[in-house]
């Protein structure tokens, strides 16, 4: 029994020995956070087999808080008690949490951990190989248990299997929602990316010429992430492998990679995670511990990078402003032209790589994994069907042939090998979100786009904090478009700022 | 339970249990260590609120697991199991921390880290204001608070009071053996000091002239750690405000600071802490986790250190060594002429500091410090009587006047405000013990000092390795000397290096 626990003088003495548990986790939690961030940043090879352990023992020591048989009453009890309206969403995040670490039967999660361990293990080398036979073998018992997974999550919260499925990552999302989602971009989405082509085909547009120092890049990014308002008093940027925001809200950590021949991909990506992290490092603080203090969701942090990356790092007033940031630290070039970067940036390709996909062509390869994960968990079809449905869809969406390319086709993510179906929606939700945010931007500041080619970015940030990074978890998903936008998740002005940008 | 505490099909299931216990308490403080060094090494301000929190609540966590009331019967039951000599070794290790953990009241141990945090943070100001007057009124209370402590561990282990809190650092060493070599220590280090300051006014020394290169200074020490056998795949060299070694024996992290006028404060800080990481590095695989698997003491850690820093770093072969090192990253500079050099080392200054003090001046500080120490704890002199003694200690052991400086005098140091009361002399007794070492190695390897020179340091290392860094916490210190050296402490040694050094 904690303090909180044994305190009786207040009239929610279960609700308040609810968040000090959750305050206590929180803390744990943050050393898992640092600890990850390290593994990924600084730790040299032979510290990996401890830091595995280390990083185990504390999850299962989290996952013991988490099903401790005193929650239910705790939580039960505390839904009796007279809570304001944060109180009783913090307390509705709590049971959604309890529902996700007790919804499934221990056998159940220990399956699912080995046979996703083995599964994407063995696809780090498979995939290389293009073994699809070897990675079926795999991958069929992890659908198997999925199926299973989505059936007791859908008993424990009373939601269709595969809403289930989602729930964990977009709150309030369904999949009938996704499918009038994706069914909208699928009646235009193909035939905007095939005009573009077209149009496209006829224009130059110069690369800027390397090498690229890697100081100087490092340089450049330092001072895009000021210019984004990141703040350097509570986070870091440092180098990995694979780039990601990481740490703690108090203590952001963000990783770029530099190329030395391509200025882009780690500038584009630092403005990516500044996104995220910016979201982060403005959580609502007094909540910060507690389920509510915590980011909403995938979507939505998604929403939160590609508004950062796509809606105002592309835009032409704000790719204006790195011209003499370019300049200063690379000489000028002749690619180094306003006209001509917006052009670079907004060039499209379509091809066989979700993760290198341009901003256009991006959502068609999330929406083919949305379709086929949905008919896999529905048991609609099964791991064999996925190379000829696989081929058809980017056939038709992409114009692309991946016929036997397994590697680059159905075997290219982490995703499905790791368990994590209903997560691929989120990527595509993120870019709609963001697309709505600036649409509701323009609205309160209509001279928003002059603003931004005069450096004044502060309408952008004032309205991402007000209206999406203090709302922390508060609101489930829908609600908190509508409280944010006026109106629910509206892939009108995702279609509308595509078009605008690439045909306009 | 753990499934180990359940085990009944062995003969040692006490036993069992408790190792599975110390490895789950290792695998959780490998996540303290590494935010711990994540702190001082890469920490922005602003994290350091929730970062203090998470290391808190850890701290919490682990004082629970080392204070569960089923140890006690657990240690009392492994007693009687058939245990081999290691497993026995291992159980007296685990005891020890058992009475470490559980000797003292909460009410004292809650008062104490009152007093303590008090203490600390007051001298962080009272230090520079040389406010002798506050700082006295907060380190009243921490002495009161430290001789209950010695009382209570006194009652735990059988010791007598200060010889029980020496024991918390020392395990083995005890105040009437401590007596014996700082008895021996004074009658002819204040004699040395004077002698070697005399022949010293004579000499002239180059220094190098800066500015050094941080980069420069950074890439020559990873040379000289290379050359020092520091494991890079399993360990980092970081920056911090305060070098240390930190991090966890599979993954050390040594920090260092650079200046931009001086080379030696980092090249050998460097040089001292890859000491301490190669002692480390080096603990017997097998025992990792459990506390045999542990470094034996803080004497013989600082042994290490000093073997690296002072036995082997001053040696005029090795110095040599570094000649043409500096020169490649500095370029030639006369003050790098070897001869050169190793009088710069070992170039002597009396002066108030201990941590800015020579080698051979240094003693004189800790010498000081134990008689004043033992004396407080005893109740032989109160915190008031102080400042009399230092300065009268300060004038026959260095012959400087310390009369009012409270500041570089008696509050100089951290130990005392946090109550590390029994930790001073280990500096001493560690490069005592750096000495013993090397003459049992140049009777193992008589042409040890060629070596050197030639610049094969196996034979160093070899010697440390097995004799000292794979013995972990098998024995008490004591029995770990007489075992690697074939005598116990020995101060003749010391003796012996100091006056061959310094008027060889």
């Amino acid at each position: 029994m904690t303090a909180a626990d044994r305190s009786s003088s207040t009239l929610t003495p279960a609700y308040d020995a609810l968040v000090a548990r959750n305050a206590r986790a929180w803390r744990l939690e943050h050393l898992g956070a640092i600890a990850s961030w390290d593994q990924a940043a600084n730790m040299p090879p032979k510290g990996n087999e401890a830091r595995a352990a280390a990083l185990a023992e504390l999850g299962t020591l989290l996952h013991g808080m988490a099903t401790d048989p005193l929650l239910r009453e705790l939580l039960d009890r505390a839904e009796q008690e007279p809570l304001d309206v944060l109180q009783r969403a913090n307390l509705r995040e709590m049971r959604r949490d309890w529902v996700a670490h007790n919804a499934l039967p221990a056998a159940l999660v220990e399956q699912r951990a080995l046979a996703t361990a083995r599964c994407e293990h063995a696809w780090r080398t498979q995939r290389p190989a293009n073994d699809w036979a070897g990675f079926v073998a795999n991958l069929r018992p992890v659908v198997r248990i999925a199926r299973e997974e989505a059936q007791c999550l859908s008993q424990a919260t009373g939601l269709a299997p595969y809403d289930a499925l989602i729930d964990r990552f977009e709150p309030g999302m369904r999949a009938v929602e996704l499918e009038r989602l994706f069914g909208d971009l699928r009646s235009w989405l193909p035939g905007l990316i095939e005009r573009v082509t077209v149009r496209q085909a006829g224009e130059t547009v110069r690369r800027p010429q390397g090498p690229f120092d890697r100081a100087a890049q490092k340089a450049l990014g330092l001072e895009v992430m000021r210019l984004l308002g990141f703040d350097f008093d509570a986070g870091r940027l440092d180098e990995s492998t694979h780039p990601f925001s990481g740490g703690v809200p108090e203590d952001v950590r963000l990783t770029t990679r530099y190329h030395d021949d391509d200025l882009q991909q780690a500038l584009y990506g630092v403005i990516h995670e500044t996104g995220h992290a910016r979201y982060e490092q403005n959580l609502p603080r007094a909540w910060l511990g507690q389920p509510i203090g915590r980011a909403r969701s995938y979507g939505i942090h998604e929403s939160q990078s590609l508004a950062f990356e796509m809606q105002l790092g592309m835009h032409p007033g704000f790719v204006a402003l790195l011209v003499p940031l370019l300049e200063r630290h690379f000489g000028p070039q002749p690619a180094f032209a306003p006209d001509n970067l917006a052009r670079l940036l907004t060039r499209i390709e379509p091809g066989f790589i979700r993760v290198d996909a341009d901003e256009l062509t991006y959502p068609a390869h999330v929406m083919l994994r949305f379709e086929l994960e949905q008919a896999l968990i529905g048991g609609e079809i099964e791991v064999e069907d996925l190379p000829a449905l696989w081929d058809a869809k980017m056939a038709a969406y992409l114009g692309v042939d991946t016929r036997g390319n397994h590697r680059d086709g159905a075997m290219q993510d982490v995703h499905w090998p790791t368990g994590a179906f209903g997560y691929f929606p989120c990527y595509t939700l993120g870019a709609m979100y963001a697309a709505q945010w600036f649409a509701a931007m323009r609205r309160a500041t209509p001279d928003l786009d002059a603003r931004i080619a005069a450096g004044d970015l502060a309408p952008v940030f004032d309205w991402l904090r007000e209206q999406v990074w203090l709302q922390g978890s508060c609101w489930p998903t829908p609600e908190l478009a509508l409280r944010a936008s006026g109106e629910p998740l509206e892939p009108a002005h995702y279609r509308a700022h595509l078009e605008r940008r690439y045909l306009g």
